[in-house]
């Protein structure tokens, strides 16, 4: 295996009840800014969960965060955090609450002139307010890393960031929050978590057997479990399963030592920037047409999934593979998150901008740095 | 699933020349106490490059920490510390330099009369040294969790503790510092790492899949690589694989909200703490009989182990479970640790001041808490 670092401080407080916790963990001198998303959680009583259990403390609330965080939303953020002299974040929500409040955090100490450069050029940053979360939506994995999208409306840009600052604390994973969820977004979520595993997993060997295990733990564990959240929604055991997968799924750990990939985040990206599709849709869209098209450099990582992972036995590894492609299509589709772009109301035409926008910026993708604008365009033609 | 608290705030760095990251890991301004235990770091070349990463810090060194390290030994390194003001203490060594590190971090700022009460009572700490270390021994997990085994030799007693502030601050696992390991270290580092995931595994099932498979990822990547290290010692991959393997079966990712065992552990330490066998020669005799004594309670999950992990197939529960447990002993034997007392040269008539210790103090063990001082000495007649 390669030479890695790996540093993890968020602490992890999971299971149903643990937003009283709260109480002991926020900061009791400090003025809290509670970011949170679309409203939601005022509707199924984590809010008010929430300002329970943070009592006396004084807490401000920044609302509106949304899907796909926009940078410029998050600065009205920023700019009252500032203003209020806030001193510690508590994000409330799903990833992309949590991405957002990454980035408020990060633009608040920002000493540059635009805080954009955080994000488009990658401008380095030297601190950030601390933060923490009480996440709602299992799927992103941001409740235990420190990366984060954020999009710009203006121009329909959406770039990551990432620094040791931006670890949350610690976060509140509490199930029971979960059974409130619209049905697309767990079945989104789900999509995600089975592609953070596959991003760090389905790349090429290097004697990294524990790790590529741990990969195969996560996705077999989200095979099982995805069709109980359909048959029973509001399963404690099932959500509980289902949130620690989508955390153990991107905290660092199956990557540690590994090629990755990414690709399919990367194009994937630019349908959301481009469509306004949900992350979760465009990665089912993108992943197997991905696979397909780089079958043969992932050749023996697609039949070893093939085999432990959906126990397909006595094919060829291509036949493996292929098979393999296919099963995890049909269970994106079983999910109940759609894989072609026509099923979205998408034609390979309107996505030449994608393809430009990669040929501008001169991107190569993926574990071999081998796909380029062009392959881009070869692989959304296999999306359709 | 049950309700846990997950935090790990050890910092890895991982790979062949990571020694040399101590030059920008270790504070400049303070006082460095070095630990080491018999001396081999200064034949294989270790405590040299320990020493040039270091440069012109002020380093004081205190070596002889003794395998199952003694609270006499490690007192004199308090005093040292106190002596010289020393403010980072940094382990060189295995688990058991590791371990009295731990100890004399805490014994440092303790401020009760008698540290051992930190051990023996379980007298609660405020506050410990910052420590980290380079691990030369992969086996117990000590590198990346806070806890420490401690033996008194004037009353032949072993305890454990473990606090918040005895993580290691980062541990440096660089995988060449095992090359010039005796064959019965690293065969007795197999078998700990293997045992550390039964602990945590080999219980009863509360519905958390995914930490099942994490913990048989573990299990089968030492399985699969024990051979290897046999045939080629001086693989880097090998033991990189096993170094890995080692750290992720005691960090404490695959016990979150599960129950736990360590029955085997706290037998075992008596027979070190008696005859002065090695930790995992104690836990290769002692972990199949009390699987055996344990069948009907382990029952479901041992069948699990069988088939998952060991691969039988077509056989019943019972039957699964009986070959696991017998292709798991003679793993152990192929490995190269008998797991027979007869085998030390120790008769059961021998361990009877064990069980009159459990009978004394009243311990109920496992994750049932019914291995009482009875149960103890039947597992032990089972270990002959």
């Amino acid at each position: 295996m390669r030479n890695f670092t790996y540093h993890n401080p968020t602490k992890i407080v999971f299971g149903k009840g643990s937003i009283a916790k709260l109480a002991e963990l926020v900061p009791q001198d400090q003025t809290t800014l509670l970011t949170y998303g679309g409203g939601s959680i005022k509707r199924n009583g984590v809010y008010d969960q929430v300002m329970a259990a943070l009592g006396e403390r004084k807490v401000l609330s920044f609302g509106g965060i949304e899907p796909n965080p926009c940078y410029e939303t998050l600065m009205q953020a920023v700019a009252l955090a500032r203003a209020e002299g806030a001193g510690f974040l508590l994000a409330v929500g799903g990833g992309s609450v949590l991405d957002g409040t990454k980035f408020i955090a990060a633009a608040v100490k920002y000493e540059g002139a635009d805080p954009w450069d955080i994000l488009a050029t990658h401008a380095p940053i030297s601190g950030a307010l601390p933060l923490a979360s009480v996440l709602t939506l299992p799927a992103t994995g941001s409740e235990m890393n420190s990366g984060a999208v954020i999009s710009r409306a203006s121009t329909r840009e959406k770039f990551a960031f990432g620094s040791r600052y931006t670890f949350p604390v610690f976060s509140i994973l509490d199930p029971e929050t979960t059974f409130s969820l619209p049905d697309r977004q767990v079945a989104n979520g789900i999509v995600d978590a089975f592609i953070h595993v596959s991003e760090q997993y389905m790349t090429y060997d290097v004697n990294a057997p524990l790790q590529a295990r741990q990969a195969e733990a996560v996705f077999m564990t989200l095979i099982e479990q995805a069709p109980l959240v359909q048959a029973g929604p509001h399963s404690y055991e099932v959500r509980a399963n289902l949130m620690w997968c989508a955390t153990q799924a991107l905290n660092g750990v199956i990557s540690c030592g590994v090629p990755e990939d990414w690709a399919t985040h990367e194009i994937g990206h630019e349908l959301t920037a481009l469509f306004g599709l949900d992350h979760g849709q465009t990665l089912a869209i993108v992943h197997p047409a991905l696979w397909r098209h780089e079958l043969s450099r992932k050749l023996a990582r697609l039949a070893q999934f093939g085999r432990r992972v959906w126990g397909i036995q006595g094919l060829s590894d291509a036949q493996t593979a292929e098979q393999a492609i296919a099963q995890t299509e049909a269970f994106f589709q079983s999910v109940g998150v759609p894989t072609r772009l026509s099923q979205y109301g998408i034609a390979l035409a309107d996505c030449a901008p994608i393809v430009e926008r990669f040929r501008r910026r001169g991107t190569k993708l993926g574990e071999h740095g081998s796909i380029d604008a062009e392959a881009v365009g070869e692989i959304l033609a296999m999306c359709v």
